[in-house]
């Protein structure tokens, strides 16, 4: 391969030192959306981007824009980014890396004493996780309009309660510019693949055509609580025995429309969770994906009939709520080209990709050309903290995503 | 049924005005142990005895005894008692009703001016429902040395990490008597039932011949967490899926010995909890509980074999700990036949029954003669909000209780 004028080190040391931001000792990090971790982060590449030039724009949620300027101000933008927050044992790359690698392309036009005719912008969406406050791709999803400011300012921390908008204040990120008051010319966002596909057919770069459309329920099993010393087991309704029945379907259901199909319980709690009474109600979440809405929809059926079913025979009562959905995501034609020509030209090996993870990126889909650039990760391994990636593989990523925003700025 | 000289109304209302304490919305009661409503009970029932002329000795773990004294004071007292503590979504009745059915014998005894020979003593164990800081029985536990004075006093709270000493200290409630420095004359327990047998039968009395032998385990199991979007079903290690086939599991062997084996898995916790994040470990509890040691040992031999075959299946790793365990207990003799004999003068239709949950009554029962007596509880509910009992029940269980401890206690 050849024509690598971004500067892989530089890349590289610079995710490096951001994941010291929330580094754990396993070597993964844990950078909650609007922690203290999470402000240190965002700090960190806002005084990048100053010394690299930029001015810094921060919306009402949060999201921040660092913009290079054209030659003609007046164009919209082309943007990249990607996210700083993380899973509470998360990994060095997911979102760090698309945003320093947008960081790198502007280093690089600097280095190269570029002028673009569009302005060029670097954006760090907020909360894309959805770990801490969910649903995730808060942040772009309130960008588009797909979230009001005010569900959005009122959501609640999943396990202690504290309020966003609270925390956005208090870590200082409650910025003034209105939010979608932003014309995008293109949006691209690197990451990672967080699957196993790149790695297993020796492929440098994902060309991604496509995201899965998600659904996220969450589930509610009432049984009746009692002593688990006394209370004869024919006479129980034990709320987690039912769960741990609908977990089983949710996982069978998953396995029952291959190769693309995913389903996930990744968040359970159980009332009153004492170890001498039988639990008398459980809360859990459903997470569903697939490229295409039609079998999602019988993924869906799946799950609310077998639910349901597994509920009556154990005496208990189920409530399915549909929490979140968007549909299976086509990115812009013209975008994906580029992105697929860039790979090309640089010489790396590439092939066309679907995405199975949610990303900014599809929320943007919905108001700008999109595309996204996957380069592979350890294993498949992510959301989890020995996720990992090559220097090689980032310093790639980085270079189509250069070529790809260079063409779509200039002339 | 003739000859009830407790005062049944007199009792009512003590339960019930203790059962403000920590009352939730529901009409139930959450009071756990050493918290500051835990206090708040213990100070009245102190305040109550006191009234009553009883001299207060606190322990080394917080156990409190209300003495009576008797003609000779240098006889062992004849002792009754149980706990104040909740489970989180407990009861008016369980524990509660053992301390003030034992507080209206003496409130009898000296209504009636009686002079027992030896002392009588109301006792409240620390922490008998093992919620807060497990295993249960804490108190009593250590007042027969079972546990170690160190072992309890840095025994963590299972959600907050909060530990036992502080807590004891905090809530004032550290007291200066040596534990198992008190011989006992004999020890009778009054409880609800917490099952639905006497109810069903319609019998006032139950006569506690003897208890289960419980075993407690905790399992952790480890896969490998991974995002929950582009993992292909094939490839995870989901340690929740594991978790619930061996939750499932240990609900099949629970029914594979009826009537009288439970199997019960009250507390779990999974890791990360991301809803979009594959569980990479999970941690739950298990309680078996039977009355025969032979079959619990063939419980604890089905449950280590088909959760490591669940292991292996699901890709995962498994460790299965011993946390506590004692022997199924027969009470003495010669307690279970006062008992009865008390049931039977009094006029009340009783039967013999084994003990389903574990009691302080249980380690007791290994340095004192024991013996217990249950009353019904409606729909043989307990450890749920909604757990009751009739006063007429209350009062007859008392009368019962009270006929027991004068025939010990006198001549």
């Amino acid at each position: 391969m050849q024509n690598l004028v971004v500067n892989g080190d530089r890349l590289w040391e610079s995710i490096m030192e951001l994941a010291r931001i929330g580094a754990t000792e396993k070597g993964g990090v844990c950078r909650l959306a609007l922690s203290d971790l999470d402000r240190q982060g965002r700090d960190l590449f806002i005084r990048w981007c100053k010394e690299a030039g930029c001015t810094i724009t921060i919306d009402r949620v949060g999201n921040i824009f660092a913009r290079r300027p054209g030659k003609d101000d007046s164009l919209p933008p082309i943007m990249t980014g990607s996210h700083l927050d993380s899973q509470p044992t998360g990994g060095r790359f997911d979102g760090a890396y698309g945003v320093l690698a947008g960081l790198e392309v502007i280093r690089t036009m600097n280095d190269m004493e570029i002028e673009t005719d569009a302005p060029v912008e670097v954006v760090v969406w907020t909360n894309e996780e959805g770990s801490r406050f969910s649903p995730a791709m808060m942040g772009s999803g309130a960008f588009i309009g797909e979230f009001s400011l005010d569900d959005v300012m009122n959501k609640k921390d999943n396990v202690t309660g504290e309020v966003f908008g609270d925390e956005l204040k208090r870590i200082g990120y409650d910025g003034d510019a209105w939010l979608g008051d932003r014309p995008i010319g293109a949006y691209f966002e690197a990451h990672i693949e967080q699957g196993p596909i790149l790695e297993d057919e020796e492929k440098t770069i994902g060309v991604v055509i496509a995201a899965n459309g998600q659904r996220w329920y969450e589930v509610t099993v009432t049984g009746q609580e009692a002593h688990a010393g006394p209370t004869p087991m024919p006479l129980r309704k034990d709320a987690l025995v039912a769960a741990s029945r609908m977990i089983q379907a949710v996982h069978q259901i998953g396995h029952r429309y291959p190769p693309y199909a995913c389903a996930t319980v990744g968040f359970i709690e159980s009332s009153p969770n004492s170890r001498n009474t039988i639990p008398g109600s459980v809360f859990f979440t459903i997470d569903l994906r697939h490229p295409e809405d039609e079998i999602l929809t019988r993924m869906n059926d799946d799950v609310r009939d077998e639910c349901t079913r597994i509920a009556e025979d154990a005496g208990c009562i189920v409530d399915i709520r549909d929490f979140w959905e968007f549909p299976a995501t086509l990115f812009d034609e013209s975008c994906v080209l580029v992105v697929r020509e860039a790979a090309k030209q640089s010489g790396y090996s590439w092939r066309d990709i679907t995405s199975g993870a949610g990303h900014d990126a599809v929320y943007v889909a919905r108001v700008a050309p999109t595309g996204m650039i996957f380069i592979p990760c350890e294993d498949g391994i992510s959301h989890n903290e020995t996720e990992n990636a090559t220097p090689e593989d980032c310093a790639a990523g980085a270079q189509v995503l250069f070529m790809a925003m260079l063409d779509r700025s200039t002339g």
